[in-house]
């Protein structure tokens, strides 16, 4: 259905509404000093793999966190706490994205100041996340190698809102006949000039490449 | 945000518009003898492949088409058409699903007392598509096990309203260390009672139970 005009309306309202409040929390991650990076991918792309990896890896020198989104379960959340790091789940019901608002709701009780990075895992979609400003400082899209090369030209709202691009999972790579000329390109299309690291955290290629743009986002 | 009840209304209105379009589409299909069949699944799960591989091998004997929804491109109706069977692309623009009207609009010109068998491609996505009836005779939900086996909890709603779920790409199961078990243990915690057929498009593996029951669908 073509939406109507008072659905277009409302649809604006809803975005207006989640930019004031992404801009809050912004300014309120700004005065904290926590680097906040929301990941966006479809399901099974390996944002979790990548958090774990993450959280491990930058828990011996900086303080981190993450917030976790899904439509049900808490599984995600349970199995970053073994982290040690602090971790909540926010649970969608139907919703197919975190809302600013969400988050916002998500932090209470924690003292921003305490964190050098905050990681926002959204809810695996590549469509509807793309609307919505978390208040992040990066905003990540990650494209597994067994999903296919066309994807940014299929989705490309959410590629060409990303300030990064991580090709996950590059070691099955070869198993899935990976064409990665045709998925730097079809990426460079969507959005000419976006990074691109490719990485996977099961062999830790490219990883290095990734905490370094971590590290130098929660810099002084 | 939690959606007001102003929201609510309109989103229940909308619903309600769609399943009275799906019963009309429901109607003509019965009426003109057509199998339709809405296939949903996360981007790159691999619908186009089954599709692909399936109109090959059914149009040798039955009648076949189908419908392709994306957010943009028209690339895999030019990929189905090398079939030579009749295929449309439905661009959805922003729209994370395909909705009955969509459907209704796409037909116009076809005849379905031609055809045995449509396949409708929906938007990659396991959230939106969930809820809307498209007037098919059978709704069936991929999950490639390059996924991970717990997207059936995380996604329960698509996994909830199918008919049939077919494991995708199995003949990477073991490089992505896929546990089978609990990947089938997921869809019935989900589903009680689901069929699971597991298949590969690359290697022809369980294609054929695929196909018997898309023949028995079509049957008279």
């Amino acid at each position: 259905m073509i939406p109507g005009p008072r659905i277009l309306e409302i649809r604006r309202r809803v975005f207006e509404k989640n930019d004031l409040l992404a801009r809050e929390l912004r300014s309120r991650f700004e005065a904290a000093g926590v680097f906040v990076v929301n990941l966006l991918s479809s399901p099974g792309s390996g944002k979790t793999a990548l958090v774990e990896w993450t959280l491990r890896e930058l828990g011996a020198s900086l303080r981190v966190a993450a917030l976790v989104g899904d439509l049900a379960t808490d599984n995600d959340a349970r199995r970053l706490r073994e982290s040690g790091m602090p971790i909540r789940q926010i649970t969608t019901g139907t919703t197919c994205h975190l809302e600013a608002e969400m988050i916002g709701r998500s932090l209470v009780g924690w003292d921003l100041e305490d964190l050098d990075v905050l990681f926002i895992e959204n809810v695996g979609n590549l469509v509807c996340p793309a609307d919505y400003d978390l208040g992040e400082n990066l905003r990540v899209v990650l494209l597994a190698v067994t999903e296919g090369e066309d994807k940014p030209l299929k989705y490309p709202p959410v590629f060409a809102s990303a300030d990064l691009a991580l090709i996950t999972k590059a070691d099955l790579a070869a198993a899935v006949e990976f064409d990665r000329a045709v998925a730097l390109a079809s990426i460079e299309s969507v959005h000419p000039g976006l990074r691109v690291i490719e990485v996977s955290a099961r062999s830790g290629h490219g990883m290095e490449d990734w905490l370094d743009t971590l590290r130098r986002g929660a810099g002084p």
